[in-house]
Formats: C-alpha cells, structure tokens, sequence
C-alpha cells in the first residue's frame, strides 16, 4: 500500500488539508479534540512525517510576516497602521522576534508572498489585516498549513475555518456615537465610511444604519471612500452642499475626519455650532485640530500588542481562540455640541 | 602551504577584512579600484572560495533588514518614521523584495540581530538609521561583510568606512529658518533639539549656533530633548518662564512643536503673535493646528523611496556613492510672525 498523503487523511477526517497539517505538525489552528481525531487516522492509516519535514518545521524562524494589500504610500498617513505595528513590535522585540514586512498590490499577491516566505521557513506565521468578508487569504492560510491569526471580526472567517481572531466590537461603538448625537437632538446624521470591501465597514455601515432606525432618525446617509484625506473632503463637500445637509458626521478615521473640519471651514460652517464631527479612530490629530475632534477611542498600540502575544502564544503551544479585544469608546473633545439648524 | 583565509588577505592589502568580504562576493562597500586591488592580492595568494561559500552568497535573500534600536511605541507616535517605511515600501514593494523590521534596546542589540539575520541570509542587506557620531554599527557591518547604507551624515561614518550614505544637508536647513527668522526681527531664538547622542542633532545645533553668532543674537538657547511629546512640553515651559523668554522656537520635529503650541497656549501666549515656531519636520499634524505650523519641510516619502533604490541599486552591482537628498526648505505657515516684544 502507497503512504497515505495529508490529503489522503483530510479525506479520512472530513477535514481541511490544512486542518491535517495543523495537526501532525503540532501547529496551532485546530482544537485539541480534532487534533487527537486527525492524529488517530493518521496513524490508523500509517502515516509517518519524512524526516526532512520534521527538520524543517523544526528550526523556528523567529519571524512573523505581515503582507499587506495596500498602496505603500498610504501606510505612512494611516496613524492606525503605525501604532499598530509599533504595538506589534514592543511585543515581538522582546522576544528578539522579527516582523518580516512586506506591501503587495491585492489579495493574490499576498498569498503568494505568503507562500514563498513561509516555504523558505522565513516566517513562523502571519498576521492578515484589512480582512474582506469571505477573506480568501484566510482559506490559502489554513491549505498552506501556515499558523495566522486575523485581525477583525470573526465573521469574517470563511465557514469551517478555525483561524483565530483578534476583534473589536465596531458595531457597540457606531451605536455609542449615534445614540450621543441622537440624544442631544441631532435628526439628520451622516457618516462617511472606509472601504466597502472590508468586513468591519460593512459592520460598522450596518450598526449606524439600525441605530439611527432606531432612533427614527429623519436622515442617515452613508458615502464609501477609502480612508484618505481627498476622499473623505469629497465625501462631506457633497454631504454639505446637498439639500437638507445632515448636521453631524461620523467618519471612519482620523484623516478624513480631519479633511471634513477642513471643508466645512472653507464653506463657512461653524464646527461645533453648524456641523459636530466624530472621527473613527483617535490620534494626536484629533487633539492638535481646532477644534479638537471627538474620537472613537482605542488603544491601537495595545491592539497590536496583544495581536503580537495571543500569536506567540499560539506559536507555543496555547490553544488558538478568538479574542476581544476592548471596545472604542466615544472621547468627547470639542467637535460635538446640540444642532442649531 | 596552507590555504589564506580573507584575515591573511585583508593583513597583506592593509585594509580591513570587510573590505575583503565585500571585494571577493562581489558586494558593494568598496570602490572598484580596491576591489581589484584586493582580487590581485588574493589570487596572488591563491584564495580560493569554497562552494558552500559561493552557494550560500549566490541565494539571495530578497530581504532587506532594518533594525531600530528605539522604544517600540514611539515609532507609531513620529511622523518621520512612518513615512520613511512607507517610502521604503513604495520601492521594495515594486521589485517583491520584503523588510525584516526589528525593533531592539540598544546598538549592541542591533548588531546582535543584524549578525544572526544575516549568518542566516535571511537578509541581502540593511539600512542604518539614527546615526550616532562615530556609530560602532558602521564598523560591525564591515567586519560582518553585511552590505548597507547609512541614512544620514557621512560624518557619522568612522575614518576608513566605505558604506555609503544617504542624507540631508539639515545644517543648511537650520540656517534658512535662522536667517528667516532673524531676518523679521527677532532677537531671541531658542532650539528644542533631539537627541544629542545623535549626528544629526550634533549638525543642526552647531549650524543653530553658528546662524546665530552671525546675526549677533541676543540669545540662542538650545534645550535637548527625546523628540516626546512630554520633553517638548517640558523644554517649552521652561524657555518660556525663564527671564527674558525667546520670541521664537525651532523645534526638532513636529510632535515637540505642536507641544510647543499647546504649552505656548496653556501660558496664554499668543502664537504667532508673542511667539513664532518652527517645526523640524512637516506633517499632517503642523496643518491641522490652530495656527498651522511652519516646517522645515522634506519629501519623507521620497527619501525613504530614494534609500530603498540605491540599495537595491548596490545589490545589483552599481557602484557605491553617497547620495544628498533633497534639503529641507522652509515652509511657511500661520506660526511665524514679527516679535511683539
């Protein structure tokens, strides 16, 4: 009889081959149960790892990589990005581990940097950002048997797959931003969203949409862009100059929050008095404006942090799972005040 | 007679064994003429490369490495660094090369990582940045035959170095904001530097001095600081509430000015009115301030984007030379204004 192959026994198991090479190489990404149910038909049907492969998956790179789909140039005018791998880094340097960094143009270009990294045994594992819904990288990780863990939320993890994630509750903080303006008498709210590909716009989109159902607002118009300074002055020129301008605004970053005080400066509106603002993540930037901007708050360096230790930990034998991260809460600074109009 | 090793060559050539490295693999970090000097001495010698030697420097890594030797968590809070990544990116990105990014404690950490990235060849090169006068990591990649490029001063560069640099004339940008400065008026100007273990503060405060002697100042104090938020804060308030305050501050890069600002404002000092401010490097921040804020303003992304290249550029057999980079220019602003005092 052939050896059996890992196909072989993901066919057995009822299971992804990546499942099975999680499994037999002790890697994280599956659960103890499935580890042991995998392990016993292997061995059922007499499967032995070849001795290079044990050498191989034992010399430990002492990396993590993190490719990212992205213009390179838009990475150092997102302060998210950088304090979250500067949260990447005050984990993995103490560690003496090394971020292997590398920018692609899409998904498939990842995948395959992905794959040659991790075929040369550069990384150890990798960490996905930016996830799209049904994230087809997260499906190439598990084939390739490459140890990951996502950064967003689990939903969207492609059925079956058991990569762990690390999240925050985006729609708990939408909710929290539009019941604020609610409260305080705001009835046309809008909000200026990132990229309509990415798991949490859709979450967050769909979370201002059922608050301001909720609170029956009288308009609650959402404009997509992506996340950069001209976008986000476009998105809340069009929003001012339409009839029945909406008199607050949520944006989904800093810059384009930012970008919004800009224009409505240039046409004349007072911010608080004619126009509140909340910006979607919190930076320097929002304290150094005037005036300043109410945020949607988070400790990104930690976000990072944690990313870096629930991985290595997983790395070392923990047993992978989602984790929550903590929730943005809304920072009111001076942006935000009752509607006049 | 037993065969010569690169320490038999490097003693008969009277130069260093990485300069025998570099020569005999063909890497940049010697000038032709020394490499063939070198070559002549060593089949003179009859060296020969062994074949694991010749496999090993045949694999390229298509990596570079950058190891910072700095505090994590302020990589994601200055501008200047993020900017500069993401300018390495637009370049490396390009030809599918990866950065192997480590943050450590200190130099001799980062000669630690850069020695074991490179023994592994997970590394075809790397770049020096934060130059220290003298800067003991100049002489290590040498020894190590590590090729690189210093991102700053060539003054930096111990006597007998052949890496080559890229950098900056920030002397004569000092000058520039000096002479404006001076040139409206103003008597007492003060500089909030850097670090000052760093060759770049060493040139900017000494090219601050002489601008100042030039102009005959009443004052020209230079207080230093650790590019924080904080210190910025802290050195302000103490320029400000000491007798016979300056009417204007240069700080060294853009999070200490805007702290300037917020201190300048908290003492209920007019800003440009009873102070003007300079900041050392241009962002995002130095617009969105109430005033915005004048800069010594440069082309980050592009200096980033220009390092990548040359190195790329010596991997692939051109011939190593330094390179200035644009000088920054003084871009002005709300903050600048005549002294009132």
């Amino acid at each position: 009889m052939k050896r059996p192959t890992i196909s072989d026994i993901a066919e057995a198991a009822g299971v992804s081959i990546g499942a099975v090479s999680f499994a037999l190489n002790d890697r994280p990404g599956v659960s103890a149960q499935t580890r042991e149910r995998i392990r016993a038909i292997a061995d059922e049907m007499g499967w032995q790892p070849s001795a290079a492969a044990r050498n191989l998956s034992a010399a430990r790179a002492e990396a993590i990589g993190l490719v990212i789909a992205r213009d390179a140039a838009t990475l150092g005018v997102e302060p998210f990005y950088m304090k979250f791998i500067a949260g990447l880094e005050t984990e993995l340097s103490a560690t003496g581990t090394a971020l292997v960094l590398q920018v692609v143009g899409d998904h498939d270009r990842a995948v395959e940097a992905l794959r040659s990294l991790w075929a040369a045994r550069r990384i150890d594992a990798t960490i996905l950002t930016d996830l799209w819904a049904g994230d087809p990288r997260v499906a190439a990780l598990e084939r390739m048997g490459l140890p990951g863990i996502l950064v967003g939320h689990p939903s969207a993890r492609p059925a079956g797959s058991t990569v762990p994630a690390i999240w925050s509750d985006d729609a708990a903080a939408l909710n929290e931003a539009v019941n604020y303006l609610a409260g305080i008498g705001h009835r046309r709210i809008a909000r200026v969203g990132g990229l309509v590909t990415l798991e949490h716009t859709r979450i967050r989109t769909a979370a201002f949409k059922a608050a301001a159902q909720r609170h029956g607002l009288a308009s609650a118009e959402v404009v997509d862009t992506d996340y950069t300074w001209e976008a986000g002055a476009w998105a809340t020129e069009r929003l001012l100059t339409a009839a029945d301008p909406p008199t607050a605004i949520t944006f989904d970053n800093d810059i384009m929050a930012t970008a919004g005080l800009h224009v409505a400066r240039k046409l004349g509106l007072d911010v608080p008095g004619e126009l509140s603002i909340v910006a979607g993540d919190d930076s320097q930037l929002c304290e150094m404006t005037y005036p300043s901007l109410s945020a949607l708050a988070r400790d990104v360096l930690a976000y990072g942090a944690n990313t870096a230790r629930l991985l290595l930990s997983f790395l070392d034998g923990a047993e992978p799972s989602d984790f929550q991260d903590a929730t943005p809460r809304l920072l009111l600074r001076d942006s935000i005040a009752p509607p006049t109009r």
